[in-house]
């Protein structure tokens, strides 16, 4: 049996993010991350698809991914850590109906300070080869495609390497004397009374109880306090005692594709939209296919969140599904990007996304010296910065976090008993 | 395959209920209810303390239980139909602090009709034979007990039997036509395109899809409207579609006491609280054990809602702890009623409640074609006649209710997206 003052579970970037945090508040305590896998963010954080915007209608999103976008662009120009965070930006390709439910949206954040750009659809025709008139096809008409009418692009936005992120807060936790356990898998919480009587079956209803750590299949780790960052994996672990969590795990795939074909190349190196000289990350109208430009490796990876009927299901292994790509992703794609006519994907992956079902933020709470660190529905890399300084916030107590940049942040918006998020609008 | 209007998955209280409302109103409808148990009533309907109280500080909570009890003795009175319906009213036993909390909820409904009563704790002691005074005890202190402080009567609520319930519900149905197929169990739900393509591996993500029936072990059977109303299983079958209902299962556990001593006997049939001339159902101070009278019968039943760390799950056929008795309700029940010293349960039976984790209020809504009666939260018996007149508006596209005595309910305040409910301050 081991003893610490906190067990994180979950060495993803969440885990890692909140576990370096509360080391830092407190270089005294110890602070043991135990994973799973046998390294840093091998489970979903290894299979996002590493791209982050600013761009949010809700406020809470915003200041959870605009400064955690600040801290990783602080960390990669003033203390020279490569996390290969690109500002390659965001390109959202609408229909006239879109336009017409951004436009508002766009105009009410323009007050703070976000910066974007309009382009007409001719012109994006022209630059990207897109084809933005899809009236007169049959196919098209039966995907329930639209033409494209306006583009919008925000350059606060990009990609980034998870990985790299994942490894900064993993060394820069170490380098406190932080633990990390790899290869331990975490079976279950423990629940003990606060006041034990010594009693077997304990403990009973009447009796207080608190989570006191962790059942692991290498033995028990006691802690004064738990953090559950275990992703798609926490509601299982709150099932069994009974939190709710609001969190369901749900598949999601990506698909790669080699720019070989001289258009394709064309199309990723096009020049005009950012220092980079690549296409931004690019949103389809309806059904919002997404392309994320890969320019040094010279690929694209596409993707696509489905919604119904798509199943809540936690698997140990989720696989990419070849129709999905095939009489998905794919007939779609090539109506707008005809480049891609005949790609297939040379690799694919999927992960689990943690939906937090309630409203799509994070999730951030503590009970009976448990701690819920989740939720993030699919933009734990963009925001896991502000949402480990809000973990540890909540850990000290406190009513307000500091978020990178000096923004603060009320910790109980992102908890249960008190949540006070928006409806996001710009969901992709 | 067999193809019908409406089915139904579930004859519990609620899914009789839905399906003889809808079957009301359009009496030409091919409506079908189908259960895997052999008859009505056989899932957590039956486990049921088969309670009921008209005092919630919800206006929601309120609304749907005082127009099903008004349903439900229009049906005794009127029509003759024996529901076992007796007002034996609620006395609920408060500390000094609880009293503090419950009185200006207590106030504020006065003021919608509610009638009540208080009482003294030496009147109480008196009259039942309670120990209202626990200082000086050491086991009530390990406990946690406190003293009764005050009592409140409410005299419109009582007990019923579930079972008569469901069976009018079924027979009602069964005479406007309806069928029921007992005996079949429903796998899982099918979905498929809005217009369907036949390519295979359809429906894609492109397309609009919808609930276009069940998988049943005994087959297909195709509706144009499918009704999930089966309790603590609706999650199971809507996190494979991926559609939340924010809907938990937990296991309830009843123990069943003879009445045998003569102090027990005297207990049970204390009068002059009630008509019946039997002692009201009794709620504890917290921890708050529940005493349901089952004068016809001899016998009390005794619960208690367990939370933090008792499990959301699952079980087929759920079982009571021996321990949860003895080392819980016992330990509680005998401090302030010394009349159940050494008595053990004849009889013992578990269910499991479809907790809304939300708010504890039902969830009634509409996702192509498929509509969700659920999450009554152990409040379904006392509810069904309301939650089935709403579903029944729900499925005409109605925007109001009309409950039993012409109370208007609007329809989406217990749907998912406009939900409207406020916390309910009196759980037990």
């Amino acid at each position: 049996m081991r003893e610490c003052d906190v067990v994180v579970v979950g060495a993803g970037v969440l885990g890692l993010s909140t576990a370096y945090h509360i080391k830092r508040r407190h270089p005294e305590l110890r602070v043991l991350v135990v994973d799973k896998f046998s390294a840093a963010g091998q489970g979903s954080t290894a299979k996002s698809m590493s791209a982050f915007r600013c761009l949010f209608s809700s406020r809470v999103n915003y200041l959870l991914s605009d400064s955690s976008v600040d801290f990783y662009a602080y960390v990669q120009n003033q203390l020279g850590v490569d996390l290969k965070l690109a500002f390659v930006g965001y390109l959202w390709l609408l229909s006239e109906r879109e336009y017409g439910e951004l436009h508002p949206v766009l105009d009410g954040l323009a007050a703070s300070n976000l910066k974007y750009e309009e382009f007409e659809a001719e012109e994006l025709a022209g630059r990207l080869h897109l084809n933005v008139c899809l009236a007169g096809d049959e196919e098209a008409e039966v995907l329930g495609l639209n033409d494209v009418y306006k583009g919008v692009l925000i350059p606060k936005a990009g990609i980034v390497d998870a990985d790299c992120i994942v490894k900064f807060y993993e060394e820069e936790f170490l380098k406190l004397s932080g633990e990390i356990h790899y290869g331990v898998r975490v079976e279950s919480l423990i629940v003990e009374p606060c006041k034990p009587l010594g009693i077997p079956g304990e403990p009973f209803f009447w009796q207080e109880s608190r989570v006191s750590g962790v059942k692991t299949d290498a033995g028990v780790i006691k802690a004064k306090k738990t953090v559950l960052a275990a992703g798609a994996w926490i509601p299982q672990f709150l099932d069994a005692v009974g939190v709710e969590c609001f969190i369901k795990p749900k598949k999601r795939q990506v698909f790669a594709i080699e720019a070989k074909k001289p258009e394709l190349k064309q199309l990723l190196y096009t020049g005009g939209f950012n220092p980079v000289g690549c296409m931004p990350f690019t949103i389809l109208p309806k059904p919002r296919v997404l392309i994320r430009p890969f320019p040094t490796e010279g690929v694209f990876w596409l993707s696509y969140a489905d919604d119904f009927p798509r199943a809540f299901k936690l698997e140990e292994d989720p696989q990419p599904e070849k129709s999905f790509y095939e009489y998905g992703i794919y007939q779609v794609l090539v109506k707008y990007f005809p480049q891609f006519r005949d790609c297939h994907p040379y690799s694919a992956f999927a992960g689990l996304y943690e939906i937090n079902t309630l409203d799509g933020h994070p999730v951030i709470f503590e009970e009976n010296d448990l701690m819920v660190v989740g939720g993030a529905s699919g933009s734990g890399i963009m925001k896991a910065d502000a949402i480990g300084r809000v973990a540890a916030a909540l850990y000290d107590g406190e009513e307000y976090a500091d978020l990178y940049g000096g923004r603060r942040f009320k910790v109980s918006d992102l908890g249960i008993k008190e949540r006070r998020v928006e409806r996001e609008k710009l969901q992709i």
